[in-house]
């Protein structure tokens, strides 16, 4: 006998959207989550990040105003207090998930779960659960390098503990986590040092923006060191000083944080024994439609290696439960997938880069570009300026990537995306008449 | 003989795109301009209306910025600081536009121009000119309405001569302009009464979308009066009063202002003589290609009856001079032109509204909406909504129309006008993964 149809373990954002929508198509669900709903992006990933990147957004509209003619004194943010209003935010959402499973009659249980078989999942307490589909949703966690001193430093769930500025930050890492960070840290008025092994941001993103983003993030105040491998922290009177792999020293830090990884929470759940495949770094292997080797066993979101996005966990685990329980098979197209970064300003993709379509068509590629400074920055005398690139293929210049940095980014990506993913030329962008005078115009005026 | 292949008579923003464009294409270009290069855009319209509404904005994050732990003082914008700062943004502009006539090589002649025949332009001094094509790009003007005491009320032309906030002002019609204009002065201190003849605000948008902004502005302090026309403006000491056509007397404004409508600029140019057509309005008539009854006497802008938006200029314009000069023949498709009021939110459209789509289609329209708070005004703790709206058809559910009302509605909108004419349904949206947090997000994931 089957107590429930589906069982989710773990109740972040892809757990929930699975077990909501089997819910919907009439399943009975339960829920394990151990710790709080709504998992990183809800807790220390995706909302508190993008809270502090408002705050930062704020501050630096507060130090824009006296140029346009508001006397205002420079005043730093009270973190205490703001934090509250972060907090009490991530409060609701959690009352909202609590409330809408009720209403939803999906079982929750604050419990870990392990597998016994495909079809039963033992609690922390020895009850045992069976249903006739699993879906594994445990998302993943910011891990430490391995070097000496690594416990000085910090990771990104630690940041959202903090409750007030450090002076000094040292950030350790060059991808979008380490990136954001530094931004907002800055733009809250920290002195940020951020340690880049390679040579440049953003990895993944097109590199003439991360090139520019660096610039933008000079005058922003952050001291970006590239090709710095960092070999140890030492612990110094007050503070934490970061040793490079040549031996050079830093001065001292207030506080050190590490953007350097995340793991897959693919352990103790017991995948060995029902034949779940986990890769080199421990993620659990599936396929397009998020089954993994397991028949009845599925999963989804950050212990997987799909893109680590949770709107990614959320459509997959819809699309699956669509499958399983509503007979729609429409597994997610992962082409195309936009994905911004909160830093200052935002910087976004969609589609391909420049690199990734000369190594796909070669000379077919045609870049196409707009750099320009924002009406705001211009009245501001300040030279923060937009970068937006587009990556067309062919005669008839279709559109294969949409590029773009600067104030507002964040918001304007999303559409063209929908058209990106639809097919357009550049024509079906000229065609389109501007909205004046916006930063997203410039996107359809290119020539 | 020809003295040039194109005799563009005026400066605004179509004028100087179908001069610009002619260039390019090798024809010799004449243009003839009284005043100030960029016509009503850039000197009283777009420009400095959206200079003045990012102050307003800027000032609305101002006022947030306690609630979320930024101890700062009020502190009113110094407006005289402020203007100098936007109009050196439009001296700028204005030099570019000269330097870039002069690299193109086109005749700058600072006069009117009034035609003789459909070849030959007349100068204020006399001098004639000959072309064998003449574009009219006059553009229009705001106008009072025949009340009496009218002439104590400015117009959107005076209010940009401003160089202090009035303490209370009248503002009569909701049209955008008058919505603009009493978003911005509310936004930066003065107690703003907007007086609508009708019931709604922004006739010819989503009227949902309207309705709500009247809410929002009347929670931003302006005080909204629908169903009063004004029947006359009185002059009282130290300001003015208005007069409704029911006998009913405001209280002192300190100053008023008119957004009651604008007029073609098609006098004295000669257009009997030559057989141009003008409508009831004073606007000329052209066909899509923006030819007029005259061979060779074209039109375009808002001169024209052409949807009154710089942009729709200048793309005709550039079309105009592509099919006379460059071979190539493509009309601009006026079809799903996407607008925005730089409201306070603003507020946006591309498509047809709900109205225009159930008076087309009937039962087969289905609307899609999504209300809710955008994460700033959450931590804030204010009340201010945003509100998307998709019209659909059909079983497909084809998107018809885009209405968005919102903070960012403004740059959100470019990216999905394109999808929108590219020819999208509801499906293609929701495939289309989303960004996270964001407000454009909510677009793609309405149920």
């Amino acid at each position: 006998m089957q107590d429930f149809d589906l069982i989710v373990v773990g109740g972040g954002s892809g757990g929930l959207a699975g077990a909501f929508r089997a819910a919907e198509h009439g399943a009975r669900v339960a829920l394990l989550e151990p710790h709080l709903l709504g998992g990183t992006c809800v807790n220390v990933g995706c909302v508190p990040k993008k809270a502090m990147w408002l705050a930062g957004e704020i501050a630096a509209k507060l130090q824009l105003a006296p140029a346009l003619g508001f006397p205002i004194p420079r005043a730093p943010l009270h973190w205490a207090e703001f934090i509250l209003h972060r907090q009490r935010y991530i409060a609701n959402i959690q009352t909202s998930y609590r409330r809408r499973l009720d209403e939803a009659g999906i079982v929750l249980t604050p419990t870990r779960g392990r597998l016994l078989d495909a079809r039963t999942v033992e609690c922390e307490n020895g009850a045992r659960l069976r249903a006739s589909h699993v879906l594994i949703a445990t998302g993943s966690r910011p891990i430490r390098p391995p070097i000496p001193g690594a416990e000085l430093g910090g990771v990104s769930d630690d940041f959202f503990q903090w409750r007030a500025a450090p002076e000094r930050v040292a950030l350790v890492g060059g991808g979008y986590i380490g990136v954001e960070l530094a931004g907002l840290l800055q733009a809250l008025g920290s002195q940020v040092e951020l340690f880049v092994r390679g040579e440049q941001l953003l990895h993944g993103f097109d590199g003439e923006l991360a090139e520019r983003l660096a610039e933008d993030y000079r005058q922003l105040g952050v001291r970006v060191h590239f090709g710095r491998s960092v070999a140890a922290l030492e612990r110094t009177e007050g503070g934490v000083r970061v040793r490079d792999a040549k031996g050079g020293l830093s001065e001292r830090f207030d506080a050190a944080l590490f953007a350097t990884g995340r793991r897959a929470n693919s352990e103790a759940l017991g995948l060995d024994a029902v034949g779940v495949e986990v890769d080199g770094d421990g993620r659990i292997v599936v396929d397009e439609r998020n089954a993994t080797a397991a028949a009845g066993v599925y999963a989804v979101g950050d212990v997987t290696a799909d893109p680590a996005l949770t709107p990614v966990a959320i459509a997959a685990a819809r699309r699956l439960m669509d499958r399983l329980f509503g007979g729609r098979d429409a597994p997610l197209d992962r082409r195309h997938i936009p994905t911004v970064v909160f830093s200052h300003p935002p910087l976004g993709k969609a589609g391909l880069t420049e690199v990734e379509a000369r190594e796909r068509y070669g000379e077919a590629v045609r870049v196409y570009r707009a750099s320009f400074r924002p009406m705001l920055y211009a009245l501001a005398d300040r030279p923060q300026t937009s970068l937006f690139k587009l990556v067309c293929v062919g005669d008839e210049r279709r559109v294969a990537g949409i590029h773009l940095l600067g104030e507002a980014a964040d918001e304007i990506l999303q559409g063209f995306a929908v058209a990106l993913k639809r097919g357009i030329t550049l024509d079906d962008l000229r065609d389109t008449v501007a909205i004046h005078p916006t930063s997203a115009e410039e996107i359809v005026l290119m020539r």
